[in-house]
């Protein structure tokens, strides 16, 4: 059977290695390896969520609700916004950036993204025949190149995806910016990625209101602690959101995911700690890793940090590697686009774990 | 924003009741309702499944594997096929079709369905702007009409979907049709939905060995008691399944969904005790409600019976009203292309549920 042109053209899919994998051919203890490489919330998840999926647990025989209205309900509280103007992925917000592509995207229509960003908008929405124009991130200033964007629009474009704080540079666009682009482009759609807003305490969501063309993309897999669970959301105008509704995936989400989200958002001491303590843990990692002369450690305004290791001698693939060996996964950048191969991201973790990693890193690079 | 023109053509989304309002509707206490409407396994998880997802929780902040190979093993011995001709969903069946309609379908395609079928084939596949041809299940004779396939096979079909044993009329397409079907269209996609296969007995899953144009669906949500969970998978030669896995969402399944399958798999005890206890629901079911005479029982291979109720003087409407105040959910099949206003489907129960479902039957019909 002939697949479409596009899968045709598309490189052959090869499976990474799971977890397990890594244990037996590095040696190591699956659970004394400190996962750096996800940008995951390292406490675990709220005890509130926990307890409820138990209780859920009998009924997981029985499909998922469909209209998901508790659940709605706590988002738009949550975020400050009408319940019509919420939509819930029920696979992360990988989920709502799929549905958004159903909704809006024709076959050659552009989408600009600045690099480097998250990749995944681009492999989902090429599958949808859209052709990917890239921006710019300035990585000397560390902030979005605004100019650049604004070059790259053309009468193709449909979409610009704008995270903030940015994935993997770890800073925030200016709301200035924001509001810039999308009252100058109301044609255009502006997808802001808010996955990682909490650890910045600074959002936009107000600017659904303003702008018919503003959408924000959230997700309960960061800060939340649910990365496992798949659960993530959408802010806009009650008219894209509608929309949206009309091809969504009916039963998604799973059960429990359900019954961990809600419970999630009622667990307000669990999130102000989550939040507090994820910004202990990057200030913790920025001041100690700044001390070392040959790395080059962004700010952040996330629970990541971008890290230049040109200096070391590795590139991002050796020093992953010896990280590896010694049981620390950290994220080798070198597949982001817009950044070369001496790049690697790190994620927020415990600070017992902060502190072996810490001595780690002086083993590897003094 | 403007959407796509295929999803401004779309009837809005309206949201249909949640079990929570049904029960304040009805004055019903949710816990008693006698849910016959989305044939589901009414004995519950596998216990086993229960102990592993309790077991998983502490890591539900954690991404999934991406891989699911253990999964994807255990899936091949059940099925007895290759590791390489599986891929598994992680919205149950339905991202199995999505990504099938991905990986194949170009705007303009066309796709058989026979009438009356599930209705999720067209729902997804419209989505990417493909057009349904309507073949016929002849309901004075409960089989496919395989003519009917034939004469609906234009230069555009792309794919033609076959359910067995089928949703809603119950019964088994011939294997001899299977493949008379498939090896006379070599370039048509033949997707046979064996989501109710284990209630029959029956498989065709060989086929694909035969058949580079044969695929295989079925799901976790029936026999395997875990719709809750949404989880399916797809069997097909490894050439279609690597093009699937080129653009299949990397991380839709979650981490419980992920352990309770591998674990219902496992439990063979609760697989064989669920089909037979089914089977034996099923005939108590046929065999109590052929004894009235206003209701048209079809037989069925399947954990559910469709049933005509034109001689009862309701609408499928008015009865699932009836049975509804009663506090039992029938499926209406009104919505079902190609049945009139007169069919409801129901579901097996627990024995304990069948006989106050048929007390209810006859305070109705009698």
């Amino acid at each position: 059977m002939k697949p479409r042109q596009i899968i045709s053209d598309m490189d052959s899919y090869v499976p990474g290695k799971s977890q397990d994998e890594i244990a037996e051919e590095f040696g190591l203890k699956k659970e004394d390896i400190i996962k750096l490489g996800s940008n995951e919330n390292p406490w675990g998840p709220s005890p509130k969520a926990v307890e409820a999926i138990s209780k859920e647990l009998p009924n997981i025989n029985r499909y998922p609700e469909s209209q998901l209205k508790d659940l709605v309900s706590v988002i738009a509280d949550y975020s400050g916004v009408d319940d019509s103007q919420v939509i819930i992925g029920g696979d992360g917000a990988d989920e709502i950036i799929d549905v958004l592509a159903k909704t809006f995207i024709e076959p050659d229509d552009e989408f600009i993204v600045p690099l480097p960003s998250y990749m995944y908008y681009e492999y989902l929405l090429m599958q949808y025949g859209a052709h990917p124009v890239y921006a710019k991130w300035d990585l000397d200033e560390n902030a979005l190149d605004v100019d650049s964007i604004f070059n790259s629009i053309t009468s193709k474009t449909k979409m610009i995806f704008l995270c903030t704080p940015n994935n993997p540079t770890g800073t925030l666009i200016e709301r200035k910016d924001l509001i810039k682009i999308a009252s100058e482009n109301p044609d255009i759609l502006i997808v802001i990625d808010e996955a990682y807003f909490e650890y910045s305490e600074v959002t936009n969501k107000d600017l659904i209101n303003e702008y018919d063309n503003v959408f924000i993309i959230r997700t309960l897999s960061k800060v939340l602690g649910l990365a496992g669970m798949r659960i993530g959301y959408g802010l806009a105008c009650a008219e894209i959101i509608e929309y949206m509704h009309r091809i969504k995936p009916v039963f998604s989400l799973t059960r429990l995911s359900y019954a961990a989200a809600i419970n999630t958002f009622k667990d307000k001491e669990y999130i102000a700690r989550s939040i507090e303590d994820g910004i202990e843990s990057r200030e913790y990692l920025i001041g100690e890793l700044s001390k070392i002369d040959s790395l080059n450690v962004f700010p952040s305004k996330s629970n990541f940090i971008l890290i230049g290791v040109k200096d070391t001698g590795y590139t991002a693939s050796e020093i992953a590697y010896e990280f590896m060996k010694r049981g620390v996964i950290v994220r080798d950048c070198t597949s982001f686009k817009g950044l070369d191969e001496y790049w690697i991201r790190i994620s927020i973790c415990t600070m017992e774990d902060n502190r072996k990693f810490i001595d780690i890193v002086h083993e590897v690079v003094d």
